[in-house]
């Protein structure tokens, strides 16, 4: 297992009610395990302020990073930066460099309390770039406070990501195969007791339209050197029952 | 406040690893505000089993309803229903009708160990009928056990929405305009403050495609009558502030 782990925390009423479907956390859990970083929960929560103090203690205590999208904007709404100000007992006040980086932006004139509103920020953070909109994200600790709308957190995600400790890339292989889940469980069962430093996972899948139905197996590990063996071990289990198999 | 809330629980490595895309609770959330029922948190953890012990007490303590998906199918990483049982203090073994389904539904002699594993589950508990492939899900006290595969979930879901207690579905209009969200965020908190019972959501938008940005206004309430007159103080703030708005 990689000493680095992750925790995603949304802050959003509209994942919560339906209207948006979350695709931030799948962007992130993409790009982390690719940098040995293993994520290892998300959760999806009010935009309510002692909802949001709670689990970023939480998490902050539990994880090596983490990762918040939502509720830095300028709105009634948006009230991440206030209650993780609270979290960590700082001061909720202007970040004097946020502040210049937002009045720079807007004409003269324009920068008016509502946009003001996003340079306020618990004291002391660092802060993140935004190239798309301007108004920064910031990190305070172990936390990393980013924008909801995926066009920009993304953007910003990336940039956070170079600058932060990465570990080996989790090693993963796919073999999709056409038997049934429960043809292989057994024999898949002993195979992953052989093998105890990675884990096979067993994904069933069906397709209404093209009515195939069948099974991904995913071997993943943070330690092996090589896969190959498990591979081998696998295919040949598929052929023994008379399956068809191939790497994704 | 609706009295009836509901939680999630995603029990899946591969959400967490971002191989797949968690579209499940989306179609469930959308359902639950539809049904008066509050969806409060969701929750992607580990197939492991003392998490997923942890977080079902957890959630089945805190809301009324509580639904996980994932981890029941025949193999070995399958561990939500051992979890389960251990979580509600049951026997984790054969359930009898379960058993019977299952081995109707297989042709003689086929109805092998691994297959058989889908009719383990905590002793007493009530089935879920699958539509699809048989394999049946479970509630225990107020949790509701599903498979994570969508196209079966969803009708599984949709079976046990119908036979629980619903309440009042929340009022919710949605108001789009061309204003960017810093031009209107104090206006709007006007507004949010003399509407205490209704909240609005501010969510910004931009297309790259288009170059369109905006905002979309989201009013929404549990339990006033009415969103009307939150909609007129709306459009008129819109206009004075020189911009277009449309219900969407």
């Amino acid at each position: 297992m990689t000493k680095l782990s992750a925790g995603i925390i949304i802050i959003g009423d509209e994942i919560l009610s339906g209207r948006t479907q979350d695709t931030n956390s799948n962007f992130i859990a993409n790009h982390l395990i690719k940098s040995g970083i293993q994520l290892t929960q998300i959760s999806v929560i009010q935009d309510l302020e002692d909802i949001i103090i709670k689990k970023v203690i939480e998490y902050s205590n539990e994880y090596t990073y983490v990762f918040t999208t939502g509720g830095i904007g300028p709105t009634h709404d948006d009230i991440t930066s206030q209650s993780i100000a609270k979290a960590f007992n700082r001061e909720y006040s202007f970040h004097p460099e946020a502040f210049k980086i937002l009045k720079n932006y807007y004409p003269e004139g324009q920068f008016n309390e509502g946009r003001q509103r996003m340079a306020k920020m618990p004291s002391g953070v660092e802060l993140i770039h935004n190239p798309v909109t301007v108004a920064p994200g910031f990190k305070i600790e172990n936390v990393f406070v980013l924008p909801g709308v995926p066009e920009i957190m993304k953007k910003m995600f990336l940039n956070v990501l170079e600058n932060i400790e990465k570990g080996e890339p989790k090693k993963t292989i796919t073999i999709n195969t056409n038997l049934y889940e429960s043809t292989i469980s057994l024999l898949l069962n002993d195979i992953q007791n052989k093998f105890s430093k990675c884990s096979i996972g067993s994904y069933p899948f069906f397709n209404f339209v093209s009515k195939k139905a069948g099974v991904n197996i995913v071997i993943s590990s943070w330690t092996m050197d090589s896969l190959d063996e498990v591979v081998n071990d696998i295919e040949n289990m598929i052929r023994l029952k008379g399956g068809k198999s191939s790497i994704v």
